[in-house]
């Protein structure tokens, strides 16, 4: 079972857009135990998508997948090309039509009449023998089968992509050919506080080869993503052997992310939680938040940007910053102590640092980060010494962080 | 002058990581106006590589680029893949070596002397006839000449990517090359308020081709990114019908994002602001503090995710919550004159609403949101109505929040 997906769109080619599509359409896959073999990126033009389809056909893909390129204008030319592709003509599909008709009537009319109608005409026109897919904007989808091989092709915007690739799944000969798949889903850990050489050495002196896994580790900021293929006896005692190597740093084994976890431990323990951040700007906020229902153990937060509102806000001593600077151990200790009091939680995290590029010092240098860890015992602060650009240090702040909170509530 | 990149890493086929490397170089040579043909994603099997390589090279690209797959271990196989479609063979580079060694030597010793040169050695093992570019971390790039096209050969590790490919381009054989797009780089305008349709409508009337003019349009959420090329008289001809035909949509014509423009307006008027975010948890404040010295505008703001600490952080009376719910303008409001009160700011910025999935009623549906602008002559709520999921809604809520304070600092 090889899948091969490309991806339409002149904005990711220059750089302007990170693709979502191919990668929510490739972690699909993935989890259904599909291996994509390949990705490309071409832009609008119409033999550029004809030809990264056809190579995909004929390199032996079972599956091809195509995002974007089904708007209503003559720039939108991926249904076109898929269809040279194949080989076979284009139709208007009545069916299509008629989706595509009622879609249009819920959004206020901005153009002409006659420019949606034309529009409507041209997006349900499609290959000959093809499967239409609901709109859940204007751009119905579509399944055609070229050969053994299926092409399921996806309109660009990435919720409108996210939901018609449900409804392809949903198509028998789309799940047909999935379930070739099925039951090989690797399993997926996450580790932190693992140093990634150390990690791989362990890796390459295990020999998961001669043992018949595959394992892939993939380095986020903070963590290390790890997973291992096929599932079974044979992996699980290599996970074993990982757990006695690296004692704690497996926090999730179903690929979890950190927020889940940490939002999950407090949840369960009735804990809620309240930030304090400086340096990352409300961005550690955003991330718990970013989990449905975290209203059940996030409180909020104090963005102290400034001195001013670190006091006003988070009542630290304007003492304790002009002794102490705000980069400091102190004052990210005043910072958490004053989220659990100001926000009224047993728990808290209070992040201050230096993130660049500029504001560095040699004593200060950009960086330099101190994270305080609040709960019913007190406040524990830790100073990190990070690399990188300011987004880099931001985001890694905010993952180390979370982690500092995951093991203090498992302790 | 035409341009290829092949990204490489399982973990970006399996759709765990979003591509940043070949985002970054497409973006870099979109600035010097050469246009990507293509970027393809690979695993990290030596052949895969290799035949993304020599097809790119056999396409007619004059530059291809590749990231990824440098590491120490035997898993990182680029360089020999790039030898194996240039046809050379591979040997030690001594420079490189000496390199290689310096930078490990700077990093805490986790690994064995032995394996530590073996690493060493393997990264240092380059193409016969490359140049070595300087490592970042402990992975050095190359530049290999093929035929009359350049391969060149970067890292993985997004910072590490962004160094090397500054190297590179700094070499005399690279410059060169991209020299060639010089002068050509487009026009880039951002635009806000604009319904999509109507404004492509409006650029297929102007007719841009036969003006000898090519236009791309990229939706993002709640802007449009336009790009015109190539610049000149009539490229400015055409901006200025867009200016008539749009007034005021144009906000930015250097590529400044709403973040830069609104920290800009009101750093010119000596303007603090502050923010209350409810459903967005804080996206808000990370993303205005994704600007190097936004302390100078932004002086902080507070997650006010609980009804709690709406009361208690921000003033927000418990019986106006009570009679209108959090999700409601008179709350929205509440909330942005308590942030300026508690913040001691000029301006506010605060949202609430339902960010879903859950949490939806009739009455009160997923995707309503109210924005409070508070300013000198008091606050002004603005209600939305979003579609798609959580996350979009939550990124889309920002930028919108952020025109309506550029548009009232405008005013």
């Amino acid at each position: 079972m090889r899948a091969a997906l490309v991806v339409t769109g002149t904005e990711v080619l220059e750089g302007r857009v990170r693709d979502e599509n191919g990668a929510m359409v490739a972690a699909s896959l993935a989890a259904a135990g599909v291996q994509v073999q390949r990705i490309t990126v071409v832009g609008d033009a119409l033999d550029d998508i004809r030809s990264a389809v056809a190579e995909a056909l004929a390199g032996g893909a079972d599956l091809v997948v195509t995002t974007g390129g089904l708007g209503p204008t003559h720039d939108d030319r991926t249904m076109e090309a898929v269809a040279l592709a194949a080989g076979v003509g284009m139709v208007i599909d009545q069916h299509a039509l008629e989706m595509v008709r009622a879609a249009i009537a819920t959004v206020p009319a901005r153009a002409s009449q006659q420019t949606r109608e034309t529009g409507a005409r041209k997006q349900a026109t499609l290959p000959e023998g093809a499967v239409a897919l609901p709109p859940p904007g204007t751009a119905p989808g579509a399944v055609l089968a070229v050969g053994d091989a299926l092409v399921v092709v996806l309109p660009g915007p990435p919720w409108e992509c996210a939901a018609t690739w449900e409804s392809a799944r949903a198509l028998p000969q789309v799940a047909a050919l999935l379930g070739h798949g099925e039951g090989s889903a690797p399993l997926e850990l996450r580790l932190a506080n693992v140093v990634e050489s150390e990690f791989m050495e362990a890796i390459d002196r295990a020999d998961p080869e001669a043992r018949g896994l595959v394992v892939g580790v993939c380095a986020r900021p903070g963590e290390l993503e790890v997973t291992i293929r096929p599932p079974g006896p044979v992996a699980d005692e290599f996970v074993a052997f990982l757990e006695q190597g690296f004692p704690g740093a497996i926090f999730a084994r179903d690929g979890s992310t950190v927020e889940q976890v940490v939002g999950a431990a407090l949840h369960a323990r009735g804990d809620l939680l309240g930030t304090a951040e400086s340096c990352t700007g409300g961005l550690l906020g955003a991330r718990l938040t970013s989990v449905p229902g975290s209203s059940a153990w996030y409180a909020g937060g104090v963005v102290s940007y400034s001195n001013a509102v670190k006091e006003s806000g988070l009542g630290v001593p304007a003492g304790l910053i002009d002794r102490h600077g705000a980069v400091s151990a102190e004052v990210a200790g005043a910072m958490a102590q004053g989220a659990m009091e100001r926000l009224g939680c047993a728990r808290a995290i209070a992040i201050t640092g230096v993130a660049g590029p500029g504001g560095g010092t040699p004593e200060k240098p950009v960086g330099l980060v101190y994270v305080g860890i609040g709960g019913p015992d007190g406040v524990t602060v830790h100073e990190l010494r990070l690399h990188g650009d300011r987004e880099r240090i931001r985001m890694r702040t905010c993952t180390i962080a979370m982690h500092l909170l995951r093991t203090a509530l498992a302790s």
